[in-house]
């Protein structure tokens, strides 16, 4: 059953956003059947194998295409639970995730777009970027490593980086999880209360939800400044992981079903070949 | 002896280019003892390796700093000479060159900046282009494989891919090696004519000669496109070794002398520590 996706373009973020005014708890994508809304999920992921089947075989066409889902989001947005729910029918063979974490030495010794061109998607991959260069321009300013000019240069680098990713054939989808910070509260503590969710725990994610304002107006500043034509923003409500993930999972069967993508051509005549 | 080196800025690219007017045989750097060259170059050489010791020590400092030096230029030309004699007093341990041939296969299914990103110069690192970026807006042009708008893009990916350099520290000189057609006739044939140099020889080299003319139209939009501010080109007269490798020295030790480095400060207080 087909459903509107005409609530996506609400969610699309364009030259201002106030984060304040979208609700983390509102629920486009979803019904009010949870039944219904893990049928609906069921059946994108399987669409979303088909297409990335597609893609993966035109990993040696003329201009080959990738797609790159970047997912950013406070901790405990559900990053890794998108990635692995709206994959969940792929093959490993052509889905990739890449996580970013703080800097090690050599990435340090770099520009900061480095080690994350280094894991870009090739001709024919999916790739998913849990955390991203984004970081950069998040953490960095919060703490005062650098100033806002240096956003700024690092906001146009971003750009600059993505359009060629863009010109090389890498379609980009870019969702922002966006939780409350009472969900956030909940979700940490049951990460302390089960034993098995612990090591998921840090410390210092503990001052980092201290400094909840600062994220989220620094994350206004980059989502905005880098919502360009070639690689736009969603603020994903991610209160609901029914809602984050019909969403999420749409945005990412939109993305591959507009390739338009056919089974390649064989460079051979099928007909000449015969199997004895 | 200090020599004028105000010759650098005649050979210094600008918004147009015309290389006809620039003769190869021209040897500005060098003078009319070879063995005074040879003498100055081993003083270069040596005052190479001390700033580069330099450089390599600042590796960890708060804004580390990079160098890398390009080398482009018809077959022949020297590329391989030039960083052999340049450097040719330093460490391999921070001096590291990177050859660039014909895209691989997993290559050429990044964008065609991908695999010159990832060996990009680290903190306190000295990189040697060996060909580089700038082959994938000559041949493929001149081949036809790209029209002149995807050229232009590319030209873009390539200013906006050096500022993301500079702005992290790396200082970028851009030679072009120059010779004549005569000179790269002799050296190819000595190339053909000497058993120990003759792996060296490939057909396609023919080919590419006689495509001398396009191939010249093709440099000269690109190096003028490209010889900015903080990565400008030098064409550098390359049918004398001498003056190439006088002229490069010239260049690469003028880039580290401006970093203007000193020995960084230890991060403990010397008096406080103590050998027993």
């Amino acid at each position: 059953m087909a459903r509107s996706t005409a609530y996506l373009k609400t969610y699309r973020v364009g030259r201002k956003l106030r984060l304040k005014d979208i609700d983390p708890g509102a629920r486009p994508a979803a019904s009010s059947s949870r039944e219904a809304d893990d049928a609906r999920l069921a059946e994108l992921a399987i669409e979303i194998d088909r297409l990335q089947d597609l893609l993966y075989a035109n990993g040696s066409a003329g201009r080959p295409p990738k797609l790159l889902l970047v997912l950013q989001g406070m901790d405990t947005s559900g990053k890794d639970g998108t990635a692995r729910s709206v994959f969940r029918q792929c093959s490993p063979l052509g889905v990739r995730v890449a996580a970013f974490k703080a800097p090690t030495e050599v990435e340090r010794a770099h520009d900061f777009l480095w080690r994350v061109h280094a894991v870009a998607p090739r001709a024919g991959e999916v790739v998913v970027f849990n955390r991203s260069h984004y970081e950069d321009v998040l953490v960095p300013f919060v703490e005062g490593w650098i100033d806002a000019a240096e956003r700024q240069r690092r906001l146009a680098h971003i750009n600059a980086f993505e359009r060629l990713l863009h010109d090389s054939g890498t379609t980009i989808v870019k969702c922002f999880l966006h939780i409350s910070k009472d969900e956030q509260r909940e979700r940490l503590q049951a990460r302390l209360d089960d034993p098995a969710k612990r090591w998921k725990f840090q410390v210092g994610d503990l001052e980092t939800r201290e400094k909840w304002k600062a994220y989220l107006a620094a994350y206004e500043t980059a989502l905005a400044a880098t919502s360009t034509a070639c690689a736009p923003w969603h603020v994903v409500p991610a209160d609901s992981k029914s809602n984050r993930n019909l969403m999420i999972a749409t945005l990412v069967a939109q993305a591959l079903a507009g390739m338009k993508l056919k089974p390649p051509k064989p460079d051979f005549d099928p007909a000449a070949v015969r199997v004895v």
